[in-house]
């Protein structure tokens, strides 16, 4: 094994190269991961039975095995989702924008990649022939590093990848496996060979990196996601939305935290959502007002900031939509927040003054998704303001550069007034 | 005084209505500080006097001195600057992208403000006027700190500001001007308050912030910019284009630092630019094989990794363009590069192998600048490849969020396989 900053400057050497890499060659690479993938399916799964029963011994919690499973049907997926990627159309080198600064000289605003991307993810293996086949597409050279649970399914998927892709003509290093905690430690130094590190894993985990890192972050901790239940929403609706957002599958970073129902809305609502919820499940914690209304435990200051991913729901009841607004913008982690109400204006105040990555109205918070909003694979939802917000598909993986073609032009007569610029903006072509 | 984090709080509320400001509402703003700065100039010039005369006997640098002085005339400049910012469309609520998910559930991505913005500026005044307008225009509140010598004209021009905007119906406490270095230390401590932080002062101070601060920031440290003389270039172009690129601003980042020449066209380039640029009091540091064309000093390792913002240049004699290429992308700051060459194939490999926000074909690296690639007003130059890269105008100052609109739509058809996503691209309107 080599060391990480060995490990990261070959990355950094490769993905030079990959950033001038034709289409066609990242293509023939992808293909050439499927045909590999699909080939040494056998070994593939050897391996990752290893991983399950090694991890069965260890007693890992039932729906994390279930994640953990790297089957033939499993590899069909991820064989299929490489194909779909090669039809995407080339996402470098497209071309932003273009201005005539003045005659014969042209500014471009063109994609590039953005460099060599850190990536932690989950116990899931299809992610990491995901995330590597997103970064090859998009010129970026990868470390990767997922759940110790998959050590052995993730070795020999990284390994197929590496020997398809560099046979197939991507330069030597492009991707490398962390294997410990320690390795992805001394990544998280390497602020000078490593541009942005997107962590899937626990939020502790993501809190950790963003707290100890400068390499940029993308990526979220907390999913506090709010539905307001409005005066004018109707009960119906209000009903199905909440219990899909809370219910639909309770452990995601999507799934509903807390509910804010208006005063007049209320009286009618609680107690059915109670017994709907009652059903499911679901655990009820309610401020003062909510408790006068239906029978649940009293929340706490604490719970307006808590993520449970389980089926537990705090419940606030407001006067207004504003202080739902001012709740939310103050509670939430900017990730997903809902309004239910039939009133149309409400609504575009609502989705308008809600400061999060992704504001819904009429609908379940658990749509926040790349698949669902049409990106296919998706990177990872990013709660940060900058770069990438909300559900991040390919372009989160892209940076722009700034080009100009010009022949001979000096600066000393534009700063002297004897020539002006034209800044004439040219119509995007296609 | 109130206290920092006090001033960020505000300026977070503050920032939560601009967010939400109507574009007539924040023309009208802007429309009134150049109505106040106009109507107050005499009281501006006046303690903008004092500031000159206390620099002065404190024995400022003439050049600090010049960029110092806000009088009629920069005032009149000013008043234009935001007239044109007025005539600017909109930037908050552009629908960059929209669609259909399923019949009736609508998926926009739409501009918004980032939030609250940290500036520290240099010495000019009229930096405070700019910044401060482009923040209103985008609907951002933010927090300034100036140079110390501007320290009575940044305050009167902050106070005129912030009583024509409030007047005009912008939140208070949209807009804050820190004074001390201290308040700056405290301000960097904010990362809950504050979304991002732009300096534009001294590299060493900048590189401070980078350092200390987990408030991600847009900017640039260094900028250690080349040219690269191909083969294929033309003499007097490549002569005209090097002076200009080292020359002609000496102490701003995107002025020459190293110069790359192929061994081809050393013999002949070198002793011609030798003569010119000694005309021009340039000290010139050569590698071994420059040193044995023109009589120079050596220059050291620590040569190529040095921003002189002097007259002072580096030369290296390199033996193709991939060595050119290598070189830059290992000491360069990817700020801005540029090859000369009448070889359009070898500029096309240059202009994509650079690994930099702005890489030119025959042209001065001075023209990386917002100004002058037409964005109107810059907020700075950013060497990072994450959100926004090169010169940056209004968009840099913008993110986005996602919204959905539906009729009550929950996620466990889709995911039962009951319903399919349509993800029909509405074409963009406009």
């Amino acid at each position: 094994m080599i060391d990480i900053p060995t490990a990261a400057r070959q990355a950094r050497t490769a993905a030079h190269s990959l950033a001038v890499a034709a289409g066609d060659m990242k293509n023939a690479a992808l293909a050439a991961i499927a045909d590999a993938l699909w080939q040494k399916r056998a070994a593939i799964e050897a391996a990752n039975r290893e991983d399950l029963q090694r991890s069965e011994a260890e007693n890992l919690a039932a729906p994390l095995l279930k994640r953990l499973v790297f089957d033939e049907a499993k590899i069909a997926d991820s064989v299929q989702g490489l194909r779909a990627l090669i039809g995407l159309p080339e996402p470098v080198g497209r071309v932003l924008e273009e201005t005539e600064l003045d005659e014969g000289l042209m500014l471009s605003r063109i994609t590039c990649p953005i460099g060599v991307i850190g990536v932690i993810f989950e116990s899931r293996p299809d992610a990491l022939v995901q995330i590597s086949a997103l970064c090859l597409k998009s010129g970026n050279a990868v470390l990767l590093k997922g759940g110790s649970e998959a050590a052995r399914t993730n070795r020999i998927l990284a390994d197929i990848i590496a020997a398809a892709t560099v046979a197939a003509g991507v330069a030597p290093g492009w991707i490398h496996l962390l294997e410990t905690r320690d390795d992805v430690a001394e990544m998280l130094k390497l602020d000078d060979l490593i541009d942005l590190v997107i962590p899937r894993g626990s939020n502790e985990f993501v809190r950790y990196i963003m707290d100890t890192s400068r390499i940029p972050v993308m990526g979220h901790a907390d999913g506090i996601c709010h539905l307001y239940i409005d005066a004018a929403a109707d009960a119906a609706m209000a009903l199905e939305v909440t219990e899909d957002s809370k219910c639909q599958y309770v452990a995601v970073c999507n799934a509903l935290e807390t509910l804010l129902v208006h005063a007049a809305a209320a009286p009618v609502f609680l107690p059915r959502l109670h017994e709907r919820l009652a059903q499911r499940g679901v655990e009820l914690r309610g401020c003062e007002r909510t408790r006068k209304l239906i029978p649940v435990a009293a929340a706490t200051d604490a719970d307006w900031s808590t993520e449970y991913l389980d089926l537990v729901l705090a419940i606030r009841v407001v006067d207004s939509l504003d202080e739902a607004v001012t709740h939310i913008n103050r509670y939430g982690s900017g990730h997903t927040d809902g309004i239910v109400t039939g009133d149309a204006a409400a609504a575009e105040k609502f989705l308008n003054a809600v400061d999060s990555g992704s504001v819904f109205w009429n609908a379940s918070t658990r749509f926040a998704d790349g698949f669902r909003y049409g990106l296919g694979a998706e990177v990872g939802i990013s709660t940060s303001k900058l770069h990438a917000r909300g559900p991040v598909g390919l372009d989160g993986l892209l940076s722009y550069k700034w080009q100009l073609r010009g022949s001979g032009q000096t600066v000393a007569p534009y700063a002297g007034g004897q020539r002006k610029f034209t800044h004439r903006r040219i119509e995007k072509r296609g």
